[in-house]
């Protein structure tokens, strides 16, 4: 088996397994329980956050523990509290996740285009800031291209709206929001150097245990939850504690930013590698913007029938895609290939390969005739 | 150890860490993704919602899958699609779990009282409704008394109402949510005879993992997500499904029906046996309605500081709680206690004692003398 499809899920990794086990046994305790067994579960709990703050260069206060990406973005979104008028209240772009662009349009949004890379142009983003703007989010690292957004500068646009703002005693805040689900393990997610206000991240991608995500909320924010209850993750996601997931995530988030640096620099060249012998054959690659993943490559052949190549391909032992999985189990179209602007026929051609953790030289040696054959088996029916 | 504080969490039956382990490991795959191996992990998937509608009595297609009951409630209630209109559009009870009563306070609604018994007044709810009633959320059995409420007959007054509605042609729907968190393993949980719209179910509580749960919408029910993005259950509640969470759940609530019957007569007699000891030595117990939980006793030592008995105990190495988790955490008097007529000081000096599957004969005789030696010496004291 070739797995190459890392962008959609990441396997548990083994000792992430082991640190979560007694937390379901003799560490089941309620956290918010009195007694001393419970206290040490929040105790270590805690210390879990703790270590997820200081990894992303936040207080362990600004750390909201949620179910997942998708439930961070939602408590993004739908948790600012003024109430939205208008279509700019939220800016995002045509590229981002589901999640983004689904919560965007139940609100109302300003959805902007990106260019052909995938990038959103800055003067366009500072056009379209007004003074009722209040949320602007943008995809730190896309997961069908990998193309990564700049978003030092994007936070720089808003520090400087926010302090025209002040000079006009104009009191609507604006709170710059990135999900960051396929950065984590790949590129800086400190917050701090960012300068982003809130950042969601996902176990599930960086080989953590699925459902579980954060949403990082710098202190001063103002944000309404979407989940009421009990009061847990400071009243801004209740419900008893997943502490086995928490656990297994900050253990997870370490050794990815561990490794950081060592694997993008191994994936980079096995990356590059592939990707020459893609461009030698005729593709066309997707995934050319100079900031992107080590680890994507994202490529169209006009006219065929990608879907035919996953299964073609799976039939050999091989995982890809052809874009993010939500989206092909609706057998939808990419949007982001659309918004990049590929035509159908190049859109319905493309795949994405991801590659990760446990890609090696010799499985992509073993890919590339593979690929090519079948590639070139569906040209032949088609 | 004796742990008695079963309603507050279970420990995570071995057998099911076991069957959960896989998915992890070999099986991480994401659930929409188009290859043979990530397809079978959606038959997995599948598999055990299909197992979990079975034991509920539902369709497969009626189960949405939460991150826990505190979601699954969110989404009952907030999920009523009609905008809701003054506040008899939701009718609960006082003495609801705090994710009922927080969503309830945020649409605005009827909050019913209820009898000493803790039981919610059946000619109180008929005459509450009124045509602009949608939601009546009712919980199965309380988590602190252990109360169970007639859903039943307030089934029957709900089916009574929408007929009376359907022949004035009104077409304002009104549905049944039931919290049945504390039910599942000691009551019968089937959504038919029950009679019940929406149904939430929690894993956690059920000797399975934590942060997984169920909303059970009964086919027909118009429901509103309020977390989107990729689309996942039927477009309720969107997310990369928690695959090992769910296989879990599904097993742990299989083995809890299972040893439901026999687990009933049990725990009964230790119930029985240790309240009996309670009232001899002069407490009075609070969890006396006669349809109750097998497990729970909840009594009270007028004057007693029972916080400070909870770390008596906890001394000497026995679990029990004063009352809910997330309200012994915010040093929160219960409402619950407050609700069925008990003095501030009576409710303060209030014990909660829950029985489960690991406790014994042994346990219960060994623990009898310790909390009256406990009790004892805080009277001493205070």
């Amino acid at each position: 088996m070739i797995y190459l499809d890392y962008a959609a899920a990441t396997p548990v990794s083994k000792k992430v397994v082991q640190a979560m086990l007694p937390y379901f046994g003799e560490n089941f305790y309620n956290p918010s329980a009195a007694y001393g067994p419970a206290r040490q579960v929040r105790a270590d709990y805690q210390e879990a956050k703790h270590r997820l703050a200081q990894l992303i260069g936040a207080r362990p206060a600004e750390i909201v523990i949620t179910p997942g990406a998708t439930e961070s973005i939602n408590l993004a979104l739908f948790g600012v509290k003024t109430p939205v008028r208008g279509d700019s209240a939220v800016i995002t772009t045509s590229v981002e996740h589901p999640a983004v662009l689904e919560c965007a349009r139940a609100i109302g949004a300003t959805i902007l285009p990106v260019d052909e890379q995938g990038r959103l142009n800055l003067d366009d983003l500072r056009k379209n800031i007004t003074d009722d703007t209040q949320l602007i989010s943008v995809g730190y690292a896309n997961n069908e291209l990998g193309t990564v957004q700049n978003l030092k500068e994007i936070a720089e646009i808003c520090r400087l709206e926010r302090f025209r703002r002040a000079e006009r005693s104009l009191g609507v805040p604006l709170v710059l929001h990135t999900d960051a689900s396929q950065a984590a393990g790949y590129l800086d997610v400190n917050v701090a150097r960012l300068g982003v206000d809130m950042m969601t991240l996902n176990s599930g991608k960086c080989y953590g245990p699925k459902g579980v995500g954060l949403l990082y909320v710098r202190s001063g924010t103002v944000l309404e939850p979407i989940i009421r209850g009990g009061g847990q993750e400071m009243g801004l996601r209740s419900g008893t504690e997943n502490v086995a997931g928490v656990i297994g995530f900050a253990l997870a988030l370490e050794i990815a930013e561990k490794k950081r640096k060592s694997e993008v620099k191994r994936l980079e060249i096995l990356r590059d590698n592939l990707e020459k012998y893609i461009t030698t054959n005729g593709a066309i690659i997707n995934s050319r913007a100079k900031h992107r993943l080590p680890n994507i490559i994202n490529f169209s052949v006009d006219g065929l029938d990608a879907e035919r190549v996953v299964f073609g391909l799976d039939q050999r032992g091989i995982q890809v895609a052809t874009g993010s999985a939500c989206a092909a189990n609706k057998g939808a179209r990419s949007h982001v290939l659309t918004a990049v602007g590929l035509t159908p026929s190049q859109a319905d051609g493309s795949l994405r390969i991801s590659l990760g953790r446990g890609t090696t030289t010799a499985q992509i040696e073993k890919f590339k005739p593979i690929l090519k054959e079948v590639i070139e088996n569906e040209q032949k029916f088609s």
